[in-house]
């Protein structure tokens, strides 16, 4: 039963929900970001202890208010859509879904309800329902460019682990548990700790030998963080290009407009014909 | 009353604040950078305990001169411009506003004293007194370079906070309190001190679970470092090319040749006029 | 003796062992994958010594098998290879000689058999497996970009080396001993860390003086940091335009034109003959 | 007296000192720079405690012939110079006479051996001596991009310094001295260690507050990080495309050879003249 017919109240929930262009479907998409963000809010709150224990009770009042509407939301987000196969199995989908689960899971499983920050993916509604298209845009772009560089990127990562893998056993064998290398997988993490210049300092070589290998790691980390953003810039300039078009510089006869693309036949400014061959510039 | 007259106080004090044409203007903005400068050391000095005890005195009273010299000088400003309201609620009137308050605010409030160093901002003013107007050209294109960059700067941001939100929910759960990862809001703060490669180390992983998570969240911040670096170098590397000119996707109603410069009014092919307002995508 | 018969068993061998063409061939190539993988898992798991105390003999078995099978592999390749000396001299059988030893040598020195990791370098067959030619075109690429960076990357290593060892010796004399800087081979390994922005911290400069060179050698490496970048970008920008073609400095010899492509061998303004041969700057 | 006689000792001593191209210059220029490097490892040993007991008399005796060496050469280019005042004032000049003085100094003033690293600058005349002219014009072309882009480097590091200036002070108000934040030009000091994505560890704010703002300086200075990279690529990339030259798609009728150069008016392959009104695709 599809909801064709617009006196229909699923028709009528679904613009709510689902739209954004009536003020009650504006008015619904404002109270579910600040809902999503209250709890968000609240789950980061309840893993402090000290606010935990005053206010303990008010975060369990609120949780399971904003869960039990939630769950409501999404029952009836499936009964309005048109084809509730795909929308349960679209990301929205299952992150609305995934909202709802921990609390009702934390019945079984104690410490579950902390996964009730995944809310935080619901967030991502704000950019549909602020309509910032043009936000949206550039957010494909960016998607599309990180696609396009995908290949780049699996061998960049893949010759990331290879150099860390070889790098830390050499580290392990030469500063081993004295320096907190106790096993191999802890230099590998070492490594990368150290090829990405994050350089947490909980392990640290100390023999000079160590320190020379840690030296030379170091470098070619340096070197190696030029890769991926040369990647991502070449990409992004060439997508940048798309937008722009090379001009000469050849002026109309008529207006003196200067900076005409290569191909234009008639001045943009004043439709003058241009006449490029008699042009000595051009 | 606008000091129209040449010869009137105010005018000649105009000249003196605002411009740095006369010796006389030129000797007062120098001087004014000096104690801006000599402010600004000296209130980092005093958090120095053990400089602040020997010269305390010395100290204070160089900090109440300064001020008063700051006091007038922004009433000066007040009274010689012609619009004072513009002045009053301008970026430099509210910094030089801010630079005299929180002296007089510590007779009430303890440690305000300390807020002097926004007095810093008030070097900015460097730039117009030396007039090195090719500089303050390279701050304008940094400045709209990154304006233009706000969208994607803001998706980065966005994007970047909610990876360490879950990020940061899943490393609690994963290490708990034994390697300080005592609440969310502080694993949400690890992994922004990680994603960010600033790397710290007061906090971090020791259970093998949660290395191998750091693990994934140091190379995706490795990975995503190139993204603000790849949208300002496309945007330089953009503004540096002069020959190139931005189109948008109107097209023509005659020929329907597509992407014309912004500010055409004739198509390019066969010299048509363009309505850019008849155009629902212009 | 040459394995051109196409039914001898050489010739079937080396299908299997060097080609992915067959089922056969293919299913060999996955197995030695997963062998490469479970052996490199292997060895950073046996240096865990908690689970090292539980499973050594399995591990120790199943390291045999491997290498076993690895040895024979090699032997294998050598037998059925046209030129055996180019493979056992290439890349690949330098690796494939060094997968084996180390066991084999843990009988005489102890601690050899972490080397084993260096199979690790064995997995970049993955490439030639999967047939991701696309994917080795971008690793030629990449490495192709390196090469043509190599003396502007040697260039930016050797002003790194001699940046550290002026500031490192600098901030020996300032620290000395009390905040970790016990002798300037250390100091030059700290001014490493920290131009690369790793900053371990386990070395910390703790006095004013060394706190404000350590500033300066900050910035310094925060600039620094764009400038392999900077090159790396240039290098992708450069290749990623299709459109545009070197053109060196030799000029035309009738009309003198300079700037003609590599591959010129007439003038493109006069169509004189190009004599590169003569031409002292080409 | 210029040394213009070729027989005269003065001239054969410059050709041995300045010049590379006779087999006497070149074995001077090698012995000179194993010196140089002995010399610099032997001051760094001389700071290893355990190393400097050991060997303590040799490395005396070695550090006295190497800098009488020195003097003696230092004396010589002066000597055969034709112009002693340009050597002595010129950048290589004073590095000469600062890599002899600190060993003399060193009877009054203990420690000022150390000193004797910035030999480590007289290591730059590899380049003159390995004749890689190829290398210096990279050296040159790097040095030029960073001389174009020395105003926005500039007001790069003048926008850092104010943010850190600033964001330190609040530091120092919201953290206060138990977790580091000792005074303003530490906590300044901080903030640049923060920005600039170093991240030491030595100090770390421990309050909520304090982590709060320590995410905003750091997600800063990770955006931050784009500009100075974005500028040296944005340099970079138009240096590069100096060598290169747009091609479009017309074609020659004679040869067929693609790709010519926007005013090519021959064909670079085969001489034919191009007619670029025939081609409908240019």
């Amino acid at each position: 039963m599809k909801p064709t017919n617009k006196n229909s109240w699923r028709y009528r929930l679904h613009e709510i929900i689902y739209e954004a262009d009536t003020p009650m479907g504006k008015l619904f998409d404002i109270i579910l970001l600040i809902l999503i963000l209250l709890s968000v809010v609240i789950v980061m709150l309840e893993s402090v202890r000290s606010i935990d224990l005053e206010y303990h009770k008010l975060f369990y009042v609120i949780e399971w208010i904003i869960t039990i509407f939630f769950s409501i939301e999404y029952i009836a987000r499936i009964i309005t859509v048109k084809k509730p196969k795909n929308y349960i199995f679209s990301f929205y989908g299952i992150i609305d879904l995934l909202s709802t689960i921990p609390l009702y899971l934390s019945f079984i499983l104690v410490g579950s309800n902390y996964l009730l920050t995944v809310r935080a993916l619901r967030l991502l509604r704000v950019f549909r329902i602020l309509k910032i298209t043009r936000y949206i845009g550039e957010g494909n772009k960016l998607r599309k460019a990180l696609v396009e560089s995908r290949a780049k990127i699996f061998i960049f990562i893949f010759a990331v682990l290879i150099v860390a893998i070889i790098a830390g056993t050499l580290m392990y064998l030469i500063e081993g548990e004295e320096s907190g290398f106790n096993s191999i997988p802890v230099s590998v993490y070492w490594c990368i700790v150290t090829l990405t210049t994050v350089g947490f300092g909980d392990i640290a070589p100390i023999t000079p030998a160590g320190q020379f290998l840690a030296t030379i790691i170091m470098i070619l980390g340096y070197g190696v963080i030029a890769v991926p953003t040369g990647i991502v810039s070449a990409q992004y300039v060439r997508k940048a290009s798309d937008d722009y078009v090379h001009v000469n510089t050849q002026s109309c006869s008529n207006c003196g407009e200067p900076k005409h693309r290569d191909d234009a036949k008639f001045c943009h400014k004043c439709g003058e014909e241009l006449h490029p061959e008699n042009n000595p510039e051009a």
